[in-house]
């Protein structure tokens, strides 16, 4: 029974399901159904797939992860970040409106819902860890742009396209003369209202006497309100006609039963892409997850997530849906509006089931422009170039790892960005690590501490050079410290010792201890002596598993300080003291 | 004239070289010559090219690493290793035998020079040390293997080849009904001789009476009794006519001047393996000149290396060659004989620019069997399987970084064996610290001393949490220190104060950061404090540019002794000593 609990968090929460959760659940179902009908339009036409797709991607997915997940407010399905990259995805093996399009969507959310599964049942959950921070920023600004850009065309009623921002620039730019006017003034002035909704409605709401909490979901209901000013006015303007691009026709029907094309040369080719969709969307996710559970101080299992997330995918997959995952805004709503438990998610796809089936003749007439406003206004919310003046700030290596993933990811588009932010971190904490930071050390006078002599005033012997190793050493770095030893010991000193300080090595390497029994080799040529001093308990476990101490031509002493007290001409007794910071 | 005397290291060495060193360097010249010029054919044939281009590949290049190479016995031209990477680069684009094919590898030697001269400049040299050991000891066992298997078929006289070792085993193994036993019958016997040179023959001319500098250069002068009794008896008894190959006319004439082609398909094509041969072959030759270095007390400078490497590869492509570097056996022969400076090395390209002008007609007869047993026995020395069991005892990842290596060589080609042994070494090291020992310390009892409590007995206070943190923090690790404070933090639990001793912790990058400020949110949510400890100088500076300092709930310690006066309910009293290791 504790195996079938541990993946199934269902039965957790489930036995103990009150009345009063059931009415907090069903207030926020209501909420979140309202919000996620024009979304869920938006972001499938963003994938570039016929708008039921993202009312389909949002049904059975929410149902599987309410199932599987461990978050109590995440809200599953289409994402503006996770609809980018997979109209970026698909766009490289199938024309956009194609069946083979389509097709290729499942595709992408199967490959992503078995990656996610397997990643979960093999506790890879850490993987995720590989995108850094300031790289998961950079990525999500440039991202966000690049949907915006991508998006002006509904609002300018023209033919553009393209995954950078060169390209959307090329596409555009030559059309702006075409712009179609009727098309720009339903655009234009729902964006204007869609941002005063976002940042004035709300206030004004509250100074108007409103409650905090109804203020928050009519401002919400926002969109909603463009969707159904606009749509009226393209019906009874006849503005169709006019040039307006509709939605048009969407099939009045619960999801279909679909099967993904599982062809080896498809499966090869969205093979990347969907690691990349996986991990992306995992990040998006749990971030969004370990947000909401640390207000109420609940905790998420990050593996059990994954297999959430990957029977969410899986479930797209087979219900003509595409690769989702849990998003910011919706959750957030879902969370204020009072959600205790995932049935308010399992209560969502009932509503959404709902509006599949009964309500789409009703947004024939909604205009493509308001969807596209909704969409801009939401991911401009997500740009914030102030990651850039942060890790200025604070690290150079940081830094430039962000700025080259924005610069990519507008520049080359999206797989290549994030792609590259992450083996630029890497390849940047590898250099950080390739040359330490390895300190003289002498004994500050009537302590048993040692310091940096460059920094503090303290007592050396010509004789004995201590250092002190800020460092792991590993592969990378093997080499250095040898180099570093040797220039430091001119032609003529009269050093007779060398100590190592290992307080800060947290491990040694094989390539590292070739290069200590190298180093010792090399000294012992010379008639110095090598020793080892304070070195910690799991890393003397594996010297002594080698050679190498027993060949050693010193000794390994417990403390710097017996060390000195063996070493040293004067023994414990102070000698002079050199001046600090020459 | 220091900038200048710093690229030209010859301005260094040549104003001072006396009669004495001049006399020295002619001697180890004559032995080197006479024992390149079977290896120069034989690596050419390895390399797929004809004979002549390993002589070419032995004159000018030497000539150039005199004036720029900082090493004073390493000898430079075609190895093994890089041979057979080169035969690997160029099958890949052209047909072995045409023009294309010598051509390509001129190119390839351009490429190879222009990188290493690029990264000498640039200072770039560290890069070498991503290979870590136990990948470079793996890959040139593997390479070792697959060399001595491509060889056979000289042997056998039969066709055969491909760059793995099934590939290899397939083609060869359906040819063994079709072997010429005229050639084997040079063939082998030629590998034994070498062998019972290489192993028997010094130690029965020493037991003879010779000194042993003198055995040493009649053992190491074998291969050219092999050739030199293999080409008369060819010659003598026409073995031509019963099938076994020879060597033939080989120009006989100086190294011409030849121009790489430039075209911009070929130089994409060959960039990466270009890469590849510049990188191992920098590593091969850097690791021989400091060891041979190192015996007599000289430094090597590894970026003006390079530019040594640099100039080397650009001259051989310049004068019919192909890729090169310092080789093992041939340094430590010139070592060995004596030569004093890179003089030796000019004179060595003297004597080897007679041969190709004089002494070609010599080789006419010379059995391509003879060739290959010398490179048998050469690179089956190279082959060491007990890198495989040091590793396995001293450290699993670096096991499995060596023997992914290995078998990857040999399944899969040269150029994939590396090109995985060095992600997989980082990848491993990544994933090493992903998930750092954290030990919950306490005091030792009449010291300021704090140890891990499940080490030792400790003195502990239930409402102070004491956390050692042994790694740096970093992205990939940064939600691990999360969690794991999290974790002990049960229901509960009486603690008010967490300390984090940061002695171990050498950085802290932006990530890190974001994620202590999460954890410090968390814990002050439960009415926590957090506090830090033992911060380093560099970790402090950079920790102070950020706002996460003066935002913090707890304090920051100069010692973890000071956090225990301060926040431990029983001061500096001794509280109950918790039983060791439970």
């Amino acid at each position: 029974m504790q195996g079938l609990r541990q993946y199934l968090p269902i039965l957790d929460w489930g036995r103990s399901y009150s009345r009063n959760q059931l009415s907090n659940d069903l207030v926020a179902a209501v909420i979140v159904t309202i919000m996620l009908i024009p979304q869920s339009l938006a972001y499938a036409l963003l994938a570039g797939l016929p708008a039921e797709a993202g009312i389909y991607a949002s049904i059975v997915p929410i149902l599987l992860y309410t199932v599987f997940g461990t978050s109590r407010s995440l809200a599953v399905g289409p994402v503006a970040v996770v609809s980018l990259l997979t109209a970026a995805a698909i766009s490289d093996v199938a024309q956009q409106g194609t069946m083979g399009y389509a097709a290729a969507a499942l595709t992408l959310a199967m490959l992503s819902g078995a990656m996610l599964t397997v990643m979960g049942l093999f506790r890879l959950g850490f993987l995720a860890n590989f995108l850094s921070h300031p790289v998961i920023a950079g990525f999500i600004t440039a991202s966000g742009l690049l949907i915006a850009a991508s998006q002006l065309r509904h609002v300018l009623g023209v033919e553009a396209g393209g995954g950078t921002l060169i390209e959307l620039g090329e596409t555009l730019l030559p059309q702006l003369s075409a712009t179609n006017l009727v098309t720009l003034a339903i655009g234009l002035p729902a964006i204007g209202f869609l941002f005063w909704v976002r940042k004035g409605l709300k206030p004004m709401l509250r100074r108007a006497g409103l409650g905090p909490r109804l203020a928050d979901v009519i401002a919400k209901a926002g969109p909603v309100a463009a969707v159904v000013v606009t749509t009226v006015l393209t019906w009874g303007l006849g503005l169709e006609e006019r040039g307006v691009a509709i939605v048009g026709a969407v099939p009045q029907a619960l999801p279909p039963f679909t099967l993904p094309d599982l062809s080896p040369a498809l499966i090869s080719q969205l093979f990347v892409p969907a690691l990349l969709i996986s991990i992306i969307g995992f990040v998006e996710s749990i971030s969004v997850a370990q947000t909401l559970a640390a207000r109420k101080g609940q905790r998420i299992n990050p593996d059990q997530e994954l297999i959430g997330l990957g029977a969410a995918n899986l479930g797209a997959a087979f219900t003509g849906g595409y690769p989702v995952t849990g998003g910011f805004a919706r959750s957030v709503v879902n969370d204020d509006a009072g959600a205790e438990t995932p049935a308010a998610g399992a209560f969502t796809a009932l509503g959404l089931a709902f509006a599949a089936a009964f309500l789409t003749p009703l947004v024939y007439f909604l205009p493509k422009a308001t969807l596209a406003a909704t969409i801009i206004v939401a991911v401009l919310g997500l740009v914030d170039f102030s990651i850039l003046r942060r890790t200025w700030a604070y690290s150079r290596g940081d830094f430039w790892a962000v700025a080259a993933t924005i610069a990519l990811t507008l520049g080359f588009g999206v797989e290549t960005g994030v792609s590259a932010g992450v083996l630029i971190s890497i390849l940047l904490h590898l250099l950080k690590t390739s040359k330490p930071h390895v300190a003289e050390v002498g004994l500050v006078p009537d302590t048993h501490h040692f310091r940096n002599i460059d920094r503090h005033p303290v007592q050396s012997d010509p004789t004995l050079l201590s250092l002190r190793v800020d460092e792991s050493l590993y592969f990378v770095n093997a080499r250095f410290l040898e180099d570093c030893v040797m220039n430091r010991l001119a032609e003529g000193s009269p050093v007779e010792n060398v100590v190592l300080m290992f307080s800060a090595v947290n491990a040694v390497d094989f390539s590292a201890l070739e290069s200590l029994e190298a180093l010792d080799a090399t000294l012992r040529r010379r008639g110095i002596k090598l020793h080892l001093s304070e070195v910690k308990g799991p890393v003397m476990d594996r010297l002594k598993g080698s050679h190498f101490i027993e060949h050693l031509s010193g000794e390994v002493f417990l403390s710097q300080y017996d060390a000195w007290c063996r070493l040293a001409r004067q023994g414990q007794t102070p000698g002079p003291v050199k001046a600090a910071a020459e």
